[in-house]
């Protein structure tokens, strides 16, 4: 049934080796990835924060997105809002654009006779939310910053979950275009997105979207549910036909989510070791690998997750 | 029905300008990509090869993948036997990982009870082609370098359609695990791939398998076929049940399709000045954009095909 040559074939994409000088080859493989995660302490672990939380329902499954306010307080209190009022419910998945985005909302979003009102508590437009001031990134926020070369920033890193570039030069920190990430489509006007028309990168990391767009947060769990939706066949991506989208059941933030019902998961704290860890088992390889990348960058690896046990209760 | 704001929101993707210093905005944005592929000679624009192409028919439509003899030619040889003698013509996709690769080849090809014969020319194992001497790559064979920093390697560029990466210290220029790359999976050791079981890149670029594996080509057409599958769920993204795998009708060397039959395809030559161009205007945005990156990599960008018009005969 299972093709072992095959299993074997990628397998070394999980076989790691601790940290070794930049492009050099540690002496020898020490711990793997899965090692790595066995061995982390529960302090390296945090809950999901019911207030900065979505949870999507969708009748395949759920898909769980981590807001970002510290990049973007306002779009973050306004999707609380939408999601409040339980805006998406009912709405649908209208675009997937191969190698690129998932986007979701209301399909009668222009038609002003028929588009959903935002509930109460929800503005029609915020400012935009492109980058923050550096020092909203410094030790204080848990910035891990990563010594490798990237083309698009002259800085990279993690900060609290989040892939993050940064550039001294202009004093701004902003969230970057990964695979998961979530932003919030606009008009032409910078300040004509809302967080109610919402979507997800699919593909390679479209970076050059960076600093033009507000991203607001990343899905942590059920993205396999949004990536592997049908492409639509019109321009840039939508559906041609209405039955073509995928309906969203409903969307609430997690803080109005009965507290049996929520999804008892955790995250990797980035600020620890064993993310630390993990990262170098990604730059170096052995094993399998017969040459050792000795490099990684901010979208070549996600924050892991973990079903949260008994022992390990999730608030 | 269409969401006009949605379809503003990303349309400044396509919207392009020239070229202009690195990391500087041009006065002002002259050219889309659309603009810049209408106004392109026929003499930028190349056939397919029906020794190097390959056709795939699957019960969703059909997938394009173009060999790479320049840097495989072992398996390209290979694949060409494997086609000619119908070795994938009823096979599967076997496995489907999320942000990963889609793989396809004999599901029973561990069992040497039930695993499928290759047909006669094809070898079981083959050499590892994971690199080749930096001098085939050379102005002969148009290799279009990109003056971008690349994190992974010291150069990269395209050659004849192909992302490319190399190093002069080690003398070596290597395909580069972009969406949309094609490989040939291995077991542990370097020469057990014969590109009978093959994978593509359905999300972020894998760059650190580069150098570790044997890239045999890339998906020219269909690749949302494969890309939007549903993924498995057991290890590695392989499917649990064999009713989950998607058939393979047939796979077809282009050269024994019927004349008539063959796909009317013809793809941009990354050495002509309409590449150079679209890559600037992925380099240098403006209209949507409020922040032009100055900045691309191989992987950021994926050549053209066109339909071959009667006025733009296909060979």
């Amino acid at each position: 049934m299972r093709n072992l040559a095959l299993m074997l074939a990628l397998a070394g994409l999980l076989s790691t080796a601790t940290a070794a000088p930049p492009k050099k080859q540690p002496a020898a493989p020490k711990k793997t990835a899965q090692q790595i995660l066995a061995a982390s302490p529960a302090s390296d672990w945090r809950a999901l924060d019911p207030q900065n939380t979505l949870l999507m329902e969708l009748a395949s499954g759920q898909v769980i997105i981590e807001l970002a306010p510290r990049f973007a307080p306002a779009h973050a209190a306004n999707i609380r809002a939408l999601a409040r009022g339980g805006y998406w419910d009912g709405l649908a998945v209208v675009r997937v654009q191969d190698n690129f985005v998932t986007q979701w909302g209301d399909p009668d979003g222009e038609d002003a006779t028929k588009a959903k009102a935002l509930p109460a508590g929800a503005s029609a437009k915020l400012p935009a939310e492109f980058s923050v001031p550096l020092d909203r990134i410094g030790k204080g926020a848990g910035f891990a910053r990563l010594p490798d070369p990237d083309g698009w920033a002259p800085r990279t890193g993690f900060v609290q979950g989040f892939p993050v570039a940064a550039d001294p030069k202009t004093g701004k920190a902003w969230l970057a275009h990964c695979y998961g990430m979530v932003g919030a489509g606009r008009g032409d006007a910078v300040d004509s997105s809302n967080g109610a028309e919402l979507y997800v990168v699919i593909g390679q990391a479209p970076r050059g979207l960076d600093l033009n767009i507000t991203l607001v947060g990343r899905v942590l769990k059920g993205m396999e549910l949004l990536s592997a939706l049908p492409r639509g066949t019109a321009a840039m991506g939508f559906y041609d036909k209405p039955e073509q989208r995928t309906g969203i059941q409903r969307v609430r933030l997690l803080a109005e989510v009965p507290v049996p019902e929520r999804p008892a998961l955790q995250v990797l704290k980035t600020e620890s070791k064993t993310w630390t860890q993990l990262l170098d088992a990604r730059r170096y390889r052995s094993g399998w690998f017969v040459h050792s990348p000795g490099h990684i960058e901010i979208c070549s690896a996600s924050v892991p997750t973990r079903a949260a046990t008994a022992a390990q209760p999730p608030r």
